[in-house]
């Protein structure tokens, strides 16, 4: 059984895009793997210090969703990153194994230190973040982390650390990762915009209300020159397409209802009907149990200090090993 | 009562220039104040990867020339660094708390970093060790630092985050340390070198045998230019009057035997017979009480593994306050 590690920072309750990207694969993983899924609460503080409280409620609303598409703890160990410090005695030793230089030439972390125009002004603790990453997919022997093509120079850097320690002891104590590169197309933003994110307010939540599901897909981005219902209409980069394909079982239906719009004479509110009905047939029992479960939070912190014991006793026998390595501990 | 932290890299074992320069203090300090004493083999460890059995075996070495100089661990806390994840975990958080380019300004790492000769192939442990001493300071809630004057920096540095944590918890969580530089002159090497180092094989170790110092004081230098017993000599620069300024209790009889050296007439092997004589009186209890209780190894292990019990749960416990600071645990 090989162990997948995965997880997601808990800045805001998690929406569609997460669910075509990662979750909806953490289902299935979970029935023939030994998946631990991460809430990486201590990373998102490295570039949210000024808003602490956000990623503090997030946690539960993670947590929920995660519950609410189908993640079973019985069958995948959920856990709180900040509770298994552990994880930062290891990122600790670590920081000895990799050079200032080498940290530098992560292109993941040049790209995101420009995206938050954070320039000479970069806090240690997100220039160091691929370490701390290593150390996370390390501590658990993680054979696969599902990534996008971005995160896979963070594999990279976890799999030199990796060898590095297993080198020093001259045996295999840590396990090199193997990236799983999502198949699936990333699912766009409402405004058709190749991303769905929360800071663009593109998003459609897991949680969604029937009536935000409906303002959403009224909102949603079609063909801009598809003016009057008689023009042929296009529907690459049509968001309402893009969704069918995804959420529609009716793959026959769909192709049809394209090759109608392509051709002239299909309505926007029409496509856009087929849609609202699918995603809200979708979300319903989503929303419906997330409700119930968020009558009894209680449970789900359970949940998670269960998940998190686990953690930490598979995350202390790595740093117990690795510490070994270096000697440390032995008096 | 205030807190001391201080401590040592446990690189080799101890000698006559920690004695005057940090353990002859300790062992005042420890009778009213709260003295933390680190063996501070994580730290050690940023530059010695390539040698961590030296490391590992100094912390028993480190801890028996503690006790035969008479640092008491029912007075103070005699610990081992590794040994406090609490500490990686402070760290971690307080890397949040500063920037590289701060990092980078950081005289003492600048000058170290020339020392060792690292240029662009810094680890990230040992650049942002600032950081990791930072955390170890603070989560003892250390008042007072025995530092040397190069060593101000670091504790400017700690106090910069402290002084963050408080701001954004808008109350005194954690403590500003105050650095009590050392007064004593720095003891020289035995070849007149400034400085006492082992690497510079230019010591007197606290252990060493009635041998090993009577040849360390045959070899020890005076003045070169000192060539007949008549002939006027030297006492500035000469070790073994600064070691009898240090070491011998009857100053009026150095200040003739200086007189004399001065207007020609006394030999140095004289001079040196007197040095000896003190230094095999200084030593020879250190060195019989270091005996006895390297023979009952099991001992100093207990003592080492008590004190770091005590010092986990003073440090779990401003953790917990700091991670309370950030909101993390609470969900």
């Amino acid at each position: 059984m090989k162990t997948v590690l995965t997880g997601d920072r808990p800045t805001g309750p998690l929406h569609l895009g997460h669910y075509v990207g990662s979750l909806q694969n953490r289902v299935k993983l979970q029935k023939d793997h030994r998946q631990f899924i991460l809430i990486a609460d201590a990373q998102a503080l490295t570039d949210n210090f000024d808003n602490t409280e956000k990623i503090r409620t997030n946690i539960l609303e993670v947590a929920l969703d995660y519950l609410a598409v189908g993640i079973d703890p019985k069958q995948s160990t959920i856990f709180v990153q900040s509770q298994v410090p552990e994880l930062t005695e290891l990122s600790f030793y670590f920081m000895n194994l990799v050079t200032v230089s080498r940290l530098e030439r992560n292109p993941t972390v040049k790209e995101e230190i420009k995206q938050r125009n954070f320039e000479r002004d970069i806090p240690v603790g997100f220039f160091t973040y691929p370490i701390s990453q290593a150390a996370d997919i390390a501590a658990f022997k993680a054979h696969l982390v599902p990534v996008g093509e971005d995160q896979l120079p963070m594999i990279e850097q976890t799999n030199e650390i990796v060898r590095r320690v297993n080198r020093i002891a001259d045996r295999a104590v840590l396990m090199e990762a193997e990236a799983m590169v999502s198949t699936v197309g990333r699912l766009p933003g409402i405004d058709g915009k190749a991303k769905m994110s929360k800071s663009l307010g593109n998003t459609i939540n897991l949680g969604a209300s029937a009536d935000e599901i409906s303002r959403a897909v009224k909102k949603m981005y079609t063909d801009p020159l598809h003016l009057a219902v008689n023009d042929p209409g296009r529907v690459e980069g049509n968001v309402v397409f893009s969704y069918l394909d995804v959420f529609h079982p009716d793959t026959a239906l769909v192709a049809e209802l394209k090759a109608h719009y392509q051709r002239g004479g299909l309505a926007d509110s029409l496509v856009k009907k087929h849609l609202e009905e699918v995603l809200q047939d979708f979300l319903r029992p989503i929303r419906e149990h997330r409700a119930l479960l968020a009558q009894d939070l209680n449970y789900v912190r359970d949940m998670l200090r269960i998940g998190t014991q686990t953690a930490r006793a598979v995350a202390a026998t790595t740093v117990d090993e690795v510490k070994d390595v270096f000697g440390l501990g032995r008096f």
